[in-house]
């Protein structure tokens, strides 16, 4: 029963916990023994106390009234603010750091009886440079980053729900490399209050689960707002436009193999699959984030900066260094190209339910040294959208493959309905690692 | 010397440092002893220790290179993080609260050589409930809110340059009650990082101070850019329009009468001032503001709305039920009408160089019991433009009237320039208060 029930999904979860079928005790012994048997191994978490989700368990059973999400456990991005856990930021600096109240997100979450069970490795101040989080599909790759350890906590079923942040590709690429699904929401449309900074106009918050209704019921939860009772059950998704992207070249071939297989089943189950010529809007859009990111991380995090610089990452500091050597032109430029960017995409997204493409350039790399590469996701996050990671596949080392679809700004809710249909159709199910 | 250094604005404080006829010291002596001298009656600052400015002051008189704001002592809101000095949000929740870091925009304006003097008074989380700040040109008038103690402060010669922040009116109303110059930054453009997160739509960063080149430095040192060197040193705003808006009836005589007059002045001084009909699409968006701000307010409020009720204000219990009462829906459709508002703001403002329009109903009403109201802000707080607010004439009772200018989003440079011309052609100085 113990690893059935970590292998349960956050939604069913919470269904069994409402039919009375399951306790939210039962279901936190069994993660919290699931983190004891695997995290030394796989070190998602920062620092481990077993009491402290075990009593809200307890408290949550006593509760008459179930929230959408209770008893589920989930995992805490360690750049979130927590009133009860350290908030480090992934740096020396903040070694042992409590701060005096929840962060909005975290705090909606306890709103729908979710159970925070602990908080997850991040890379230093969600940028490069990793933590000791490793693969759970293989302990020799990287999970990805930022959001690696809420990343691994999921994919191994140490939590049923993620946090996670995406400034870059700090989402995709770690569902990517984890083979779990990652939600990205509308930059601007989450409450960031309490969860560190990194680059104002790029920064957005988002989960990581085993499935989609799983994002559903988060989204429903972080937004305060009803569970829409108005989702299709079934496929209504009728045209996806496949985007190889300006990066195509870059993406290996069993990525490239996958997204082209996927398209195939859905076009074999009746959805309308174009394939579509990138708007040469995009071509330079990587690049432009990258000014941006520097431009705005430089003022975001001056006070490390100047007040702590030789506990800084030298890839972190050259990075400050970069955005205070770019000039405001340069990033007005920046910003002017995003928003060409946006009005294209808007256009495109006229036509199509969703954009399909590459989530990563390959499957995650051996060693956990770096956290990979971003490139597959720099213009997503640039133009603001929402993005839904899907897992799909798996390489010949057994590593998961994925794409990730990208929707209308602002239209989350539809994005994530489209992505349900997508996942059915391709009979997506994250199993997790083998012990 | 005293009450001359003390009226002194940041930027001739900032010259006459870098030239050495003034030093850092002899300006924080000053600012330290108006402080001991008035804010036992004004209660601008949240608590008082005159050492560690005096200690920074002496510091900045030892470091060769001089930043553009060297020496200038600065109020900072209590929303604001700081490292070295209490941070509580104007709320009995967090008495005592200290943060692990300063906000970056402390940071930034401490890189530009600037010292924070103090923290100043926030009503409870920057919405109504005020402090016990009093308007240095009148005690038994309300300071206006929610920068209350930054406007207080700057007005009474207390500092040179006031953080304040904005979400509804927060800094244009306590600029106009006070009679000092206020900038609002296009909502979104300045990193918030630190800065407590009211409504994460609306909420933006800006300053107060006695001079626009203060608002010209500050801006440029809070971005990291260098001070524009093609700023016209003489007049060439052309055309302004002069906007009534929607609530024009409910300004009162000697407001409309003020801003008719500034219109009069410009037009003699050959700007062509043009009476402009108010979109009709502006009339509902001061109460699509109320709608966006509330249902934000609720999600990012949940932590201290569930553990902390009773220490809250009913006003604001009150604005987080409705926020959780609103549904998304509403929300959503109030957000479509700030789009709206804002296309056809973009489109006036390409025949414009500024929007001039009330600041406030009236000068500051009597009592502090109440900050006044926000009505002639909402509007353009949710389109997310820049102001600038312009002190212009004194009511019967000698009290300070303003309006305000409006620039196009992004434009925040080319708006202070305007404002710069137009501040010269009406004669503005701002005088402190008899002692």
């Amino acid at each position: 029963m113990g690893s059935d029930i970590c292998s349960l999904t956050a939604s069913k979860i919470a269904n069994q916990i409402a039919l009375g079928t399951l306790t939210a005790e039962a279901v936190m012994v069994e993660h919290l023994r699931r983190i004891k048997a695997r995290d030394f191994a796989v070190k998602a978490f920062i620092d481990f106390d077993a009491d402290r989700p075990l009593r809200l368990a307890r408290a949550a059973d006593r509760q008459p009234e179930k929230g959408i999400l209770h008893g589920v456990p989930f995992a805490v991005k360690d750049i979130v603010d927590t009133l009860d856990l350290p908030t480090t930021w992934g740096s020396p600096i903040y070694a042992g750091c409590r701060m005096p109240r929840n962060a909005s997100c975290v705090e909606m979450l306890l709103r729908a009886g979710a159970i925070p069970i602990g908080k997850t490795v991040t890379t230093e101040f969600a940028y490069f440079s990793p933590g000791p989080t490793r693969n759970p599909h293989n302990l020799a790759h990287t999970p990805g980053g930022s959001s690696s350890g809420s990343a691994a906590a999921v994919a191994d079923g140490m939590a049923a729900l993620g946090l996670g942040s995406q400034t870059a590709a700090s989402l995709t690429r770690p569902a990517a490399y984890c083979g779990v699904f990652g939600y990205k929401a509308s930059q601007g449309s989450i409450d960031l209050q309490g969860v560190m900074g990194l680059a104002t106009s790029l920064d957005s918050l988002g989960f990581l689960a085993r499935g989609i209704d799983d994002l559903i019921l988060a989204r429903a939860a972080l937004c305060g707002t009803p569970v829409p009772n108005d989702l299709p059950a079934n496929s209504n998704t009728q045209t996806i436009a496949l985007l190889k992207g300006p990066h195509w070249a870059e993406a290996d071939q069993p990525t490239q193999d996958a997204i082209i297989e996927a398209g195939e089943i859905l076009l074999a189950a009746g959805v309308s699959v174009t394939d579509l010529q990138c708007p040469q809007e995009f071509n330079q859009l990587s690049e432009y984030h990258k000014i941006i990111m520097a431009f705005e991380v430089a003022r975001a995090r001056q006070f490390e900066f100047r007040h702590h610089p030789t506990e800084m990452s030298s890839a972190f500091y050259k990075l400050v260094e970069t955005g205070l050597a770019t000039s405001r032109a340069d990033y007005e430029v920046a910003l002017a190209a995003r928003d060409a960017g946006e009005v294209v995409l808007a256009n495109l997204l006229s036509s199509f339910d969703a954009i399909m493409t590459p989530a990563a350039p390959s499957s995650a790399p051996a060693g956990i040294e770096s956290t990979g590469d971003p490139l597959f996701s720099r213009l997503w996050t640039l133009m603001r959208v929402p993005t839904v990671t899907i897992p799909f596949g798996r390489d010949v080392a057994n590593l998961p493959l994925a794409f990730q679809l990208v929707g209308g700004f602002g239209a989350d809710q539809n994005l994530l309905a489209i992505s349900r249909d997508i996942a059915n159709h391709l009979r997506v199910s994250c199993e997790l690692p083998e012990l």
